[in-house]
């Protein structure tokens, strides 16, 4: 983590601004060997692209990603495969619409990134929020392609479960729900509520906040790093740094705080295959470690900041100003926001697979097992 | 922030287990030529020293620490200076009643890190839960000292807003009464709420959970590193690798998912020197940078895992047992968690403000100001 | 230094194949408000550029470079100029002739890194060398172009000293020189011993090798980062990374085992600026610390790897095989090193001042002055 | 490498002074269930320690290493075990002669960091040193004692090929003989030559240099990072970064540049375990990855810079002063430094195991082969 570079062994560096010529990243440490076309990739970025529903911006971008490096294809193998040497993943910026944002080029637009951008670095790409612009995402949900590919047993989920004051019944949970509406909904019933929502939302040029929880399967038991690698510490830095995001809990979160000793500690019984747990309030992770159980995370996301409502703001020479922001915009980035918090956990254990694998050799050891399995 | 190493150019390294010799940690990256004796840490590591109060561990550590490096006293100075040299911290272990864990040495504790630490390492000192106990914060205690030196402009101040389910009325803070009870209460009137709650679980041999808030003035826009160095994100790592700790929030943090546009996005006027904002719905973060406000988070403290009543578990052998964890354990760690909070805080910061000023010499751009102040 | 990406603060990651579509590099961590234009970056690469001399490669590439992000041009400003976001640099790659290493696509040529490569990845592209060929340093020559606008008051020079078994006369060295001659040599005398050498070479298809020598002036007293991040740890990292560099001196270098602890030891005297020293045997660097003398070091290239006369060698299959390698070589890649020389330097230099102002908030202490300057 | 912390994965991190009251190290990283006992370190230590030969310094240190975390024995084990957690290893200084340095409080000794730490950080501990005193380089050799045993396979030996301008001759190598003298000679005939040379230097209050060659065998064929964590410039970071190393090279080194393309390139047949070479020029490396022949570095050292002849300098106070060096100091530093370059060798090789493991799981394709063995 460390300015553009996400992660230790697995390494994402994306770049590029929301109205430059292209954007992209660059992945490195991949192990090689591993099957990867574009498709593979493009077929993520399918699901987080602009103007495929109702409530998401109207800017049109195909995002094609094409692979600049790292793959190879030869005789002896049935496509392209990871050669272990960096990929370069380049997406053109096709539909930039610059002049949607002239009017606001010296001026701060409240909620986005404008004044403190422009306190730190004095020169700033104004267009769409240069470099701060959620278009960045699309990068984090490429790399996240790569990374599912590296730790093929676990399987990545990610759902909406509140947009505005609106949250899901869980009783009514189904994951299958999910790949039937365009909101990542789990809870067919809340559809309703949310699209009078989302319609009320949008008619009065205002826009809401969403949260999204992902849940990662298979995940087996030792993966993550103490102290400061904690595997839920990277989780909570992995998906802070999404835009608009505003709160990371790992299993019962918040919610923890009002519980129980008795009800918080998870109970531990033998099962065919290793201990099993008879709840989850821990999300799958104590002390940093994965337990075996799935690993599950919750995110807020802050209602987009780009409205119509005039708000009072000030300029880059010190005026004072009102301003409404026009434009394309989602009136709900958390909608948007699921397939790239799915790609940040994937990334996440794509990374801590390997520093296992590195530190450990791999495997676990399992209670009442010889060595390492 | 890799395995026991926190932070970019301000690092801390932190060593040591519950019930080993001793522990500490090296920071390396201090700017030279800062005032710093060993009292000027001793005074944070008191704050959380046990044995303080009614409902925290009995465990009696004097917690002296001892400056081994990186710091010199000459002639041309008035005390022991930072050198630029890397600073060792030592405390000793003194209270270390290793029997107490005898009985619990092959099982392992539900809601500990007992099992992960198995599964991964294979070999584990169970002592007190070895490296995974909270023990290994008066480290971070220590580290965050030395940082508080770096920004010496930034007030850093933490409070618990709820223990168990009980939280405080906000519009009863204030920040004086903090100092006042043991329980870093902004809010005299929870006090007794609290004590009766504890008292209860303390009875009952349960534990309980806690929030706590922290807040940082004198911060000035700018500082962080996008994308991936969000000061956001730095502080969700931070704060969710604390122990006990499973959700983290800015700001408004997962109520913001809940507001509109409108009251979401913090207005601003031009004030005497520079931007004010007419609220904080940001949490002083905007796109990863601050903004000028004061940066406020939260962190949730699920309850200690060590309880009286029994729990069902599994051993090294495969053999499930019920286990009841004796020993001297805080009701509520959230409590002693605050000091932690307010030391991570200022490691994310001295890190921020040595980046910022890597990059862009230091200071900030003014609307309608000539160049960087 | 972690995989493909080089530098602490300034951060250079690389990527791409001898023949995939294009090569390039994301630079992090520049800072803000730099005048750049691909103009700036491109006369750089022109030195290195293929094809521009007798001895060097007869492969034609233009090897234009794009700036696909990181700069921006307002009204305010006379040109583009840094963002302090990351710059994406691509160059393309417009003369593949794959077909030239066809039938070397299953052996291993000696002196190159095709066996380890195969040996570690298993799938490894072959065309050119794929990932380990010279064309990456395109990427470095790049990079370095921008590390140079960071560090202006630096004047970074590389020449060659050897060629083959010819050495310089040091007594006739004029830097002037280096820019009239196809080989950067400082000795206008040496250059037709070099160029009967070369022809020789190349006529027996046969390679040499060669010695470049950098100096960078003023670099001002106290940049690097004792012990692990010293000055000459780093450009020795950054001068061994580069393809078939074989060894690195600083200062005195291999020489300094011969000398007396008198010859060796750099006296000095007052000057007008602060300290003078009557003799670089240091090559500019005590303890790891830059002394404001010149920064000097040299580089020893082995000969291209790549030669008509058959060797032998083996193949994927464990088949023994002869082997000459065909396809469009520098008898001598040393004297294409001298501008890759001077960017690994630009680059170390650059990330050390970084580096420097975040500890120490940049400048120096003066024997006799008060404080920083 | 950052600032005091070495490695990636294995991860080095030292601290203290000459004269502080210790120093030591952070090992973290190192992989869980490997037998770790002091005496495994100190081992090591001894063969470093002062005071053990004619010519080297006579300061008296037990050196005597303390393992405060990271091992631990418990019933199931024959022994203390690492237990993947940090290990912290304490050195106390017990012979600190600090007022033999008092008045050089105020100069800077010519060839000493003296002065550039000065100049960078404006306090210094000037007591024999300070952070800068090859006394630092016990903790290096301790941290080498754990990276060994990461490594089993792999034979590390050190041994000195040159003393002042008498080199031995390397018809006569044998690595036996190194044992059996205090110099680390691997030819018996040279050890008079030295001794004179070295007789002549103390006489004369000088001192002279050195070139250690280290060799480590049982590497096999893929370990390394290509581009910019080449095994090569690992090295050549952890050779320069020891104290008074002045050149790095590897195999053939700075004569690479003398050979033919023909001479340089090592051949390569089948052996029945693999490509076997019938040279090694390459020194074990091609392509910033191991070959599977041994890999081999030479490190020059300068004299030892502090020498009784009276030498021009200037003092803090901007003072022209002649100054000589009083003091406990070995004429030829070089010959403690073989086994400081043997440790660094092995932490770079253990981390570029971890490394390794990462992202290929382990193992090598072979020619010939089913996958990767």
């Amino acid at each position: 983590m460390s300015h553009n570079t996400f992660g230790h062994l697995f390494r994402v560096t994306t770049w590029g601004e929301s109205h430059g010529p292209a954007l992209g990243c660059v992945v490195d440490g991949c192990p090689p060997g591993i099957a990867l076309t574009s498709a593979d990739i493009q077929a993520f970025l399918d699901k987080r692209r602009p103007g495929t529903g109702k409530f998401v911006t109207q800017r049109r971008e195909p995002d094609e990603v094409k692979i600049l490096s790292g793959v190879f294809e030869d005789a002896a193998t049935d496509g392209p495969r990871t050669t272990g040497t960096p990929i370069s993943l380049l997406i053109d910026n096709t539909d930039q619409r610059s002049k949607d944002y002239s009017e606001i080029a010296q001026a701060f637009r409240p909620g986005h990134a404008d004044y403190p951008y422009f306190a730190k670095y004095g020169v700033r790409d104004y267009r769409g929020g240069g470099r701060s612009s959620a278009r960045e995402t699309a990068a984090r949900v490429a790399a996240g392609a790569i990374a599912r590919k590296i730790i093929p047993s676990v399987t990545l989920r990610a759902a909406l479960v509140q947009i505005g004051p609106h949250a899901i019944d869980r009783a009514r949970w189904d994951w299958d729900e999910t790949l039937n509406n365009p909101y990542w909904s789990p809870d067919a019933a809340i559809i309703p509520v949310w699209e009078e929502h989302l319609e009320a939302v949008r008619k009065a040029g205002s826009s809401t906040g969403a949260v999204v929880e992902v849940e990662a399967t298979g995940v087996p038991a030792g993966w993550g790093a103490p102290l400061y690698g904690k595997l839920d510490a990277e989780l909570a830095a992995a998906l802070m740094s999404i835009n608009a995001a505003k709160g990371v809990e790992i299993g019962a979160g918040f919610a923890a705080a009002s519980l129980s000793g008795e009800d918080n500690a998870d109970e531990m019984r033998m099962g065919p295959n290793g201990p099993e747990f008879l709840s989850n309030q821990a999300g799958g992770v104590l002390g940093g470690l994965s337990t075996g159980q799935p690993v599950v995370a919750r995110v807020a996301f802050k209602p987009t900041s780009s409205i119509l409502t005039p708000r009072r703001s000030v300029d880059q020479a010190g005026h004072e100003v009102d301003l409404r922001t026009k434009g394309r915009h989602d009136p709900c980035v958390g909608i948007r926001g699921a397939p790239v918090v799915e790609a940040m956990v994937a990334c996440v254990l794509a990374d801590a697979f390997l520093r296992h694998r590195a530190q450990t050799g791999g495997g676990a050891f399992v209670p009442g097992g010889e060595g390492r399995r």
